[in-house]
């Protein structure tokens, strides 16, 4: 299967897993229930769960736990969106070219449903269903934690609204987006290496190939922020410069942050070294991330 | 111990934990962590943690272990604060006497301090500090995930804001109170029988004990919204009225409310009976809850 129907076929699945785990129930409260649904099935190009499910299958993991982890870290990623969307924080009003969660209910549902989807995603991977062995199940939740919160993902958000009205160096722009799209990059390749009680060279390989397409991904959304169009992404463009916020590209350049994003995914596709070919899909994926336009 | 030399006891105890799971790392997002510390260092009555400590006595669980999910539960209901208090929720600036999260930081801040506290909740109850057990982690998590999600702590939150424009019967406002606040009450009063492996008696019996004082404390903090001065509780009081909200005051008079609060609690004391007197800390805490200023 080629890289981009594997991506779409992963997608499809994706989509139905969150749509069978976010059910209405009839109840009154169902408006967060729905705002979490419209969070979630949007359209998105699933790249964590893509990672999630190709690492768990190199290690021949069951393809329903894979899928149910995947969709895990996708509530998770989708709650990410929904919060940073709001107006205290990114103030957005598009996302993937339909009107952000709190534009299209309100703010305070938009609030919950982010935390309702943040919580739904620990429940699904404590859950059975995601491993026999609850040993793996609980480093998923806690691997998970830590990749989401205050010293990871969240912690990455911080430290974007505190350089708005900072200059940063490139060291420290990052260490900003190591934590706020790194973490949970690198947490999506290792899920499949937890699921799968890979060895740990094999895992350490997974970690340095998702640290380096986690920075080329960062990377092609700062050069997608400054080349691309609103059409185009789906979102509002040129808000980096615009807010004054340090990027990779304000830092190094349209041809420097090109060739590092580049540099960035040939040393990806190095670390799959050790699976001998069988990644293939995953150097693909690699090249996507800095190729795509949306 | 009395009660209240044991509420003590358990609060300090309980915020020296926190204090501990929350350090300070002087890197540039500690912002966030400050946040975090700032919304659970607070000088709370640590109730819910005091149900986890106790019941989890009752079972004869190794006290590092309880109050490891004590501080845990504690977490998760300080980051229900922070984000009910937003301005897009009950926009309070008021919290225990002290201006709340996002008045004393901002709204971004305020947002993502509930969002970690959140998941580190989760981190904390995977840790193996907690249980030697992954099975009792993972049923911990998939638990309080439960209570504190869209068909518990957040679906009651959501159904409590759409209340401002509707008229609830008694039913209705039941559940929402429920939801809202019993969950997780019932999840502090579960953890304990979790943790200790409680046989099922043992451990509808506190599920049932943890519904009835979860219906009390909110009765008698709608009590204590009609009764009170702003000077007693430390927030904003005659916000329920003034709101338009549904509240059990509001639908059964001050004399039926605290009549009802009274039953419960008797019936709560009831449920105890299977821990033959082992459980007077507990009676103690329900009588507590419907007797407390603030």
């Amino acid at each position: 299967m080629s890289f981009r129907d594997a991506l779409a076929d992963a997608a499809a699945r994706v989509a139905a897993e969150l749509d069978a785990l976010l059910p209405l129930a009839g109840t009154p409260e169902d408006q967060v229930v729905e705002a979490m649904r419209y969070a979630c099935l949007n359209g998105g190009k699933r790249m964590r769960p893509f990672f999630v499910i190709e690492t768990a299958r190199l290690f021949g993991v069951d393809g329903r736990s894979a899928l149910r982890a995947a969709a895990a870290v996708e509530m998770l990623h989708c709650y990410s969106l929904v919060h940073d969307d709001l107006p205290a924080m990114d103030d957005d009003d598009l996302r993937r070219g339909q009107p952000t969660v709190h534009r299209r209910f309100d703010e305070a549902t938009a609030i919950l449903a982010g935390d309702a989807l943040l919580t739904q995603a620990f429940a699904v991977v404590a859950d059975p269903d995601v491993h026999a062995d609850p040993a793996v199940r609980c480093e998923l939740v806690a691997r998970l934690a830590k990749a989401a919160g205050a010293r990871g993902m969240v912690g990455g958000q911080m430290l974007d609204l505190l350089a708005e009205h900072r200059d940063l160096d490139i060291a420290a722009i990052t260490r900003l987006q190591r934590m706020k799209t790194g973490c949970l990059i690198a947490f999506s390749c290792e899920a499949g290496a937890i699921l799968g009680k890979a060895a740990p060279r094999l895992r350490q390989a997974l970690a340095a190939y998702a640290h380096d397409v986690g920075l080329a991904f960062q990377i092609a959304d700062d050069l997608l922020d400054v080349e691309s169009t609103a059409a185009a992404t789906g979102k509002a463009v040129a808000k980096d410069a615009a807010r004054g916020k340090a990027s990779f590209v304000a830092v190094l350049g349209v041809e420097r942050a090109r060739a590092q994003a580049g540099l960035l995914v040939e040393q990806a596709c190095a670390h799959l070294e050790p699976f001998e070919g069988r990644a293939a899909l995953l150097e693909a994926a690699a090249r996507f991330v800095v190729e795509r336009s949306a």
